[in-house]
């Protein structure tokens, strides 16, 4: 295991069975698939692994079973999303306990907090802590959009050690990325927009943590690299075909976020047979009919499925 | 104890100690004299009560301790914030265990749900639940307005007992109030705004739960009492006072919402001698200084300190 | 004419040919309607008047007619809508020379301005004009809240005469009513609401400006003097029964909001035979077909069209 | 002059004199450096020229100034902001006129519409126009995101010639890149965010309209010609230094956003001589001071500012 994280960081998604429970193997097959594609890192328990729909022994489970199955060839950071201070960091051990090597944390949620208040509860989940915490800002979710000058100053001073940049705020992330530049680069930078990695990555983000890496890991994999060897011709038409296939999420008008989004992603592990279900977590039904099956002739037309299998 | 869920509904604040324990003696003392005021009941763990913050021990603590104190004499309704259906019906189950009388659910959190999925939700918590259940409209927290075609539909199907409507959209409001009439009045229907209660009462609301009413529990009582003798000048004397009184949110500039709204209901009332301190929950710090000082002038205006204390 | 403004002051539509032009005839017989059922005073020039989509030309026009047909029984109040300082204050001299009594003025639009930027924009609109200026709070369209300290200062200063709150904030709204009736009541003030004007004029609202007015305008004076003669159920009834016929606003699912809301209400006075034809500005489509006639049952369940009729 | 819309694009701020009216030897100064420096095109009377400012003959005058000063050297774009569709016709008409060789509308603003009426509304416009029109997409002033498939839509039907995103969406500018090119390229596309070009170039971008291009043409340029020749470490470079010098419009804290960043505009190119005054149009007040100070120093640190000159 490496404590320096970058590179492609899937959040990986938690195969559900029919019933709901999670889908162990499953999951382990997933797990080992990306790893085997390249990835220099699994994000258990994201927004993408539906972590907001698990109870803790669900969580625990997913942990567990992904730092297994890693074995210690890359790197697993988990997401330790909760209400409050005291619990995140009850979060942290427990995940901690099941083999995360790294957490990620938001801002306090339905409270309704200033930046005074976000640096307190960062250095209390930090202090709670055995292994690096970085900051998880996702404001569509949690309300709160991350100062730039607060996660590089607790970067600097070690409470954090890196940022998964959800925001969509790309001008924000320059600028976080020139904060981070001029302070010594104490945080690892991650955007989570799968369709701009090319352009983050030139302008300087350490990673990227693409929901759609689920889906086309190996890909992520190959715009890293180009990205890594200066071929940034290479690597945009690798994100060209990236964007294209990231369309499934576009597919399911009507439904909610977390349906069209991590709905497609299933839909279309699914259909790649890497896991076995496409289903949601309760009270999120899973896409199917006209939906998926545009889903899956998309993915089919960036050449993750055979021909001949329709 | 009467199941019947109307009138004024203070949410009541979580006294804490100096190290941020709940401070039973002032939570005890608190509840008794909001009860000896006349409040119709008392909403526990409220975002006024700092639910968010707590751990799952502490809302055990408050709960159990207000139901004691409360005695049966007026229901006791308990917030059962938390992320994921599964985790709010264990919240049910704990605050029933520990004396609550009805529970009060929000749409899923951090999730982004659309109506359907919150309908399924719901059902699912009522399904969980042997006391009613209240739905908890607050989007400033939640993100998600709830529909007033949803909230009747699911009281006329017994699965929702009322609405706690904290989403300042009083065109809404009246638009809930409509449709629960033309469909036999199903749902008890609060609103959250402790400064327009003699509006909302005139067109219909069933009840209030202010925030405001930590602090002058007595002059909601009369307001209540003047509405319903049909005094509506009087009441509108009242709240005008009362309104006054809320200024007291306004004072903390540059504070987080929190910070400004339950922390200046704190200092208000542990001036009136309460509770013991006005601590707030970690990581936000307690009004104090200039700030606490503007409070108890306000306070003391309308007439809730003795003037001689000064 | 009064200078005092007050009451009921329908924001009038602006009745157009097929062809799109203003339909004089039906803006004068509208008009003359509106006076006839005890209006206070007409608001020409609005939202809802489709003044974002008139030009100059047409602007003058409708304030002309609305001007000769009201013959000075009610004052006529003319919104001046439009980008930057100097050209509302052209619009301030046009529309006084076409005959208003007084003029609302939004803050600047399309512009990011602050509260001094904003309070400098009020005092010059008010220096360039020899009649009253009302502020227009409607951040939906405008981008900025009003704030209340702003508004009482430029009311006790004499460069405000009023407000038309259409800001959806009825704690805000009751703030301003405080504040103002705290510095003397030198601001007129009105709600835009109009399913919630009983409660708004027990807390102290001056008047109100309601888009429905236009479909029932005797039912608002009927609202307005029970609330005046102490009333208050009979009010509540009064207002329970246009919040039923506000329901027209929500047929048109789908829609844009100028469509679904002033073309309902152009629907539902056409049907009444007060204007001609039900024809939107360029470039909204007029509702019709199975919409319209949701609408056309809703004006009839009202008591507004002759059973025989239909 | 070609009829070829790509590059960089700078949106020229409209110099005023100290009594707030259009500065002509200052506008044809730094028109002149500016097409002198390299750029491809001109935008005039965009929200950094202060559009929402101006008179209509204040704009005719920027328009005709500009427009001689270039001298058909460069397309010169102009904006034709205004309220609903007859009037923006008629602002076509007006800097056609003048000398424009393109316009750049927004969706009608005030108006609350939907696709189907924005799709009528950009017809109506481009039927009028001589010229080729840009669609101009800031939803921070307008409220609305133009969809990526109506702009192709238009595009393909040689409605529109192209957009200038100022959304601050990059997820969405992507799939407008993809759209487009699968379209064949109808639209020349150009972002509005000037520290993230060397990114959206990498992803396809036809070019940029940076408002910091009035203060660094040259800079932009240097990286339009890197990124043109491949050369993607160095037009990230370049970016990464235009980006420190960016920060000049996050130095006055407290102000509005027109004040804070069209503000500093004004301010670093009056210190570099090329405007007398750093006047901004009523209601604004020029920044000054100690933030003028600092925003000089930032601009000397870029290299743009003799050391001796301190």
């Amino acid at each position: 295991m490496t404590t320096s994280f970058h590179g492609i960081v899937p959040p990986i998604v938690t195969p559900l069975t029919a019933e709901g429970e999670v889908d162990l193997p499953s999951l382990e097959r997933l797990t080992r698939h990306l790893v085997d594609a390249g990835v220099h890192g699994i994000f258990v328990l994201g927004s993408t692994g539906e972590v907001a729909y698990l109870t803790d022994a669900q969580r625990e489970l997913v942990v567990r079973t992904v730092a297994t199955a890693v074995g210690g060839r890359v790197p697993v950071m988990a997401g330790v999303i909760d209400l409050t201070t005291a619990r995140v960091a009850e979060q942290v051990r427990a995940v901690v306990a099941a083999g995360a090597d790294a957490v990620v944390a938001t801002a306090p949620i339905y409270a309704i907090n200033d930046t005074a208040e976000i640096e307190q509860h960062f250095r209390a989940v930090a202090a709670a802590s055995e292994v690096p915490v970085l900051a998880y800002d996702i404001p569509v979710r949690v309300k709160t959009k991350l100062p730039a000058d607060l996660l590089v100053k607790l970067g600097s001073e070690g409470v954090l050690a890196g940022v998964k940049d959800s925001s969509g705020d790309d001008v924000g992330f320059r600028r976080l990325v020139a904060a981070n530049a001029a302070a010594g680069s104490p945080l690892a930078l991650f955007t989570g927009h799968e369709v701009v990695v090319d352009g983050m990555l030139l302008l300087g983000a350490d990673g990227v943590v693409p929901g759609l890496g689920n889906v086309d890991a190996a890909g992520y994999v190959r715009l890293w690299d180009l990205a890594r060897a200066g071929d940034w011709a290479g690597a945009r038409a690798e994100q060209d075909r990236l964007a294209r296939l990231f369309e499934i999420v576009f597919q399911a008008a009507g439904r909610s976020g977390d349906a069209a989004g991590v709905g497609s992603f299933k839909v279309a592990i699914q259909r790649q047979g890497l896991i076995d279900t496409a289903t949601m977590a309760f009270p999120v039904q899973a896409l199917d009919g006209e939906v998926a099956e545009r889903i899956e002739s998309i993915v089919r037309d960036a050449g993750l499925l055979p021909v001949a299998a329709r």
